[in-house]
């Protein structure tokens, strides 16, 4: 994603803590008492804008959505979209994907959403993938047994490389579209990449897979 | 594959024993008799007209491949091929690929390829289609272990299921392509159907799985 840099996103951050999670480490365990209930929590790594996962928390009210985005200049962009739409089941976190550790015990989250993901097609930064085996062995460790990853991207080199690295992990791959637009998946809600992606005729692929027991 | 009938094709399968193994049952356990030597074999199940087959055996001397067709009025053009070639290391066998627990024992075949199978789109025909897990399983039976599947198609529908049924066998995906074609896979040998769909702009997909020990 080009980065307009914005030395305000911080501050406004900060100035709501409402939705966007602050000193995320005290949660660890317990991210019930951040949405005030004992509903599902699903995470998405690399939430850009928030199209997604707002589009989500609109449609499944009794799932939590936390949003997980690195770059301040781009997270506002998904709080103002909260902030417009006023939906208690959907917050934002301003963390590094890499350290999920640090936030979240086993069992913390019951689903991990990837979407359109860098693909670091270089073989020498194969472990910055999101899908690379160390990812994966992240969101297993503060995952339900048995969560799943929903994965969805236009790259196609990334999601031969994921199918491959879900595999050898020993993911069950339990749904797979290789051009989701065509399909008969109902209820898909569109990133802003994949709107853009989409309009020009470029495939999305699209798959679910679960951790073993 | 639309079949013209050819009512003296069984005739001439007989009339040349040398390239169609007639009574396969008596090689069970023992197909090097049958090459008269110890390399490795490889099967095709659904070999059609045997363009892949033999020209897999051209490209690769020091492996044994053996084409299954069940279609006699298919396998003739396979035949006729191989007559033309006068190829040392490649067969052709005239039976029903559900039943090769008759013809081979465990460990007589390395790996097994799947082109351009019959998608066979209904539910209800799931069992038919050649990466069923009950197909998958007499893969195993007759394989070596760490035997592999090769398989590639163009039907969109089929690939996603078969990467799905792969994954629940617990196979592992060493190699996948979403666009062969297109793709840096070197060496690829077309079927007569491959020739045919990428003319037409088709995608190919190609997949790699391995049993594991």
């Amino acid at each position: 994603m080009r980065l307009r840099h914005k030395p305000w996103a911080e501050d406004k951050l900060k100035a709501y803590p409402q939705y966007v999670v602050q000193q995320p480490e005290q949660w660890k365990g317990k991210w019930g008492e951040v949405f005030q209930n004992d509903q599902p929590l699903h995470i998405e790594v690399g939430t850009g804008k928030g199209q997604f996962i707002t589009g989500m928390a609109k449609a499944n009210p009794h799932i939590n959505y936390l949003g997980i985005e690195m770059q301040t200049s781009v997270i506002v962009s998904a709080l103002d979209r909260i902030i417009d739409e006023e939906l208690p089941n959907v917050k934002l976190l301003c963390v590094d994907g890499s350290k999920l550790l640090e936030f979240f015990a086993k069992g913390d989250v019951n689903r991990v959403y990837l979407n359109f993901s860098d693909p670091w097609p270089k073989k020498r930064h194969e472990k910055r993938r999101l899908t690379y085996k160390g990812f994966l062995k992240l969101y297993e460790d503060i995952m339900v047994n048995e969560g799943e990853v929903h994965f969805k991207t236009d790259n196609q080199g990334l999601f031969e490389y994921s199918l491959m690295s879900f595999s050898h992990y020993g993911l069950l791959l339990n749904f797979v579209s290789l051009d989701l637009h065509k399909s008969e998946f109902e209820g898909n809600i569109m990133t802003e990449y994949e709107e853009k992606f989409s309009e020009k005729g470029q495939r999305i692929y699209r798959c679910e897979v679960k951790y073993p027991r």
